[in-house]
């Protein structure tokens, strides 16, 4: 497998702390011409699940051999596992805590190896900070070229992450607001897919608390500034907006507070 | 024209969703080599002419053959147009919603290129996310060399910004804050050549609501911690601000009622 | 000295300005082939002993040959002199404030020398910019492998910066709070060799305020979710946490209330 030299980074580490260009630099000690691109450094303190959504969505846009770092680790330094796998072409390093469980199971097939090669981490270790003792080496040697399998032994029974899904009951099919973005536009776990099977050819009548949405809309331009509007997003995914504005700010909730509020499908 | 094989970014996407890291993603599928430097992911949501006017600061100090990409796009997927093109040697990719207008009013002359050659695009266009669908790839194109007019056909009628010029009226010279950076420092709309235009050898006092500041100094720590000042800042333009502190504290404001404040300045 | 290419940048510049692009524009604009590395743009602003402390954290991660530039600059403009300086092989430039007075103290010797070469400076200056118009251009000639000799004379008295020590009085080791980080952590500025020193076999018992926390962890994960613990964390210092929580909410402090608390250490 070729490698694009390329790695990501994706953590719960803020912007603040010299963490994240820790990493790079150990990097940079092992690979010299490593190249960067950070996916996102602002997930939520130890939401696994946010981290493996976003990593899930952002790493088919890159190129093939592409190594994707992930550290959003509180147990770190605990007996959990260390993994390295590739799927579809990509690697992919960081704890065995379900942040890579979307990844593997969208795939056929994934390639897991537990990290047991301790000769590739930075000595000492601290414990408190794999990333930059472990993950990072790590990523440098893939990066480079090194066969996955030279970094540790095969491993099948990855930590899965327990991600809510969509089901139908009594004529109405149920999801759940899963992430609000920057926009403040309220994106939920139901797929395209998933909505298109259940409508076939009726329209939607979307709720969500008291907020009601009917119908579908192409782009936010579809409605007047200020109106609420349900759309398929970017993500293939079932989202709830506000054109020019914010549904969070709408319907007046905070990011802590609608994740995981229920959305209702019915056909109209 | 040459390529210096960077790009650069300027949106309202924040730091915590992937949207920038999958633009860049795509960029590096299409040309390995891409360098990036962001500019800011932190613009206003919406905020067109808050980005036109950090593009129009920061570009100029970029090697010739750069790429800048800009996405404030709250018009994305409606009918408005997408606009390459090139300004004394740099390239500009984003929407037709008067970003680049302080830049194209800036130039002698600007080749501007509508964007219809859609072969360039991703497919399928999802219709909200043009900034990972368009203008990434036509980036990345223009990055690797591609010739400007191959993307479209020109066009010479951009939409514009209707930026606020200061005018003199009655002995006085009236302008608007326009940005309060980071520091807490006023940013006016007055330029240095207006400013010394109008005072030629007088001195200015300078009034911003109940705030009055006398005279021009040259660097912050012209006068004593705490004090206020103006000054012509590293963009030529009239600053007030505090001595280690900050104006915007220091008057009692926030950033959303300070912009658009009017600014008086007479002659001594 | 061979050069790595790589530029870190550490600023309180914050990530919504465009101040951090201008200085890589310029980088590369005199080295086109520079590669970047941001350390962090949220230090407090003004705050040079945080500044200090998380360049003397990060640099040795990096490869030998890099250019750290610092800006926390305060006294920009004024008669505060400008430096580049050698430490481990590794190359720093920025204000002489006493930010890199730690990278100084830590080395057995330094090569400093004042920017008295003006001709490697942009011109005009504008006197409120020096890290786009000096340290930028100085960052990129040392990193195309400028000897640092030719940048401008040798000195030998570079400001000190004034860092709390910790030390031991009637049998008890007291130090500070120093830094609270992202996750809720408080960092002490007791490191691991004086706690050792000061315990010998003895087990802590450590006083911050009404937190008492007793004995010393290796992981978080060493006590139970929402306990209190103490560790040596990953730059060797000794380190008060919440397992799965933040240290900071437990007694219900902000960042500029703990900052420079006291901490008592005794034998238990």
């Amino acid at each position: 497998m070729e490698r694009s030299g390329v790695i990501t980074f994706t953590t719960d580490f803020g912007l603040t702390e010299p963490y994240v260009a820790m990493m790079k630099g150990v990097v940079l000690t092992i690979h010299p011409k490593a190249r960067f691109v950070d996916i996102s450094h602002q997930i939520r303190v130890g939401a696994i699940s946010e981290a493996a959504g976003v990593i899930m969505e952002a790493f088919p846009f890159f190129p093939k051999g592409t190594v994707h770092v992930a550290v959003v680790d509180p147990g770190v330094g605990s007996e959990r596992r260390l993994l390295a796998l590739e799927v579809r072409g990509h690697f992919f390093v960081g704890p065995d805590n379900g942040i890579f469980w979307p990844v593997i199971k969208s795939a056929g097939r994934a390639r897991i190896i537990e990290l047991t090669e301790k000769h590739f981490f930075q000595a000492p270790l601290s414990q408190t900070f794999h990333g930059r003792e472990i993950f990072a080496p790590i990523a440098a040697h893939l990066a480079r070229g090194i066969a996955l399998g030279g970094l540790g032994r095969p491993m099948d029974d990855p930590v899965q992450l327990d991600v809510p899904s969509p089901f139908e009951e009594n004529g109405i099919l149920h999801g759940e607001i899963v992430h609000m973005d920057h926009f403040g536009n309220l994106i939920t776990n139901i797929d395209r897919s998933e909505l298109e099977r259940f409508l076939r050819t009726a329209q939607p009548v979307i709720t969500v608390g008291s907020l009601v949405v009917r119908g579908l809309h192409r782009i936010y331009g579809d409605v007047e500034a200020g109106n609420t509007l349900a759309l398929i997003n970017s993500a293939d995914k079932l989202e709830l907006a506000v054109n020019l504005g914010s549904a969070s700010e709408y319907i007046g909730v905070k990011e802590e507070d609608i994740i995981g509020s229920v959305v209702q499908v019915k056909k109209s």
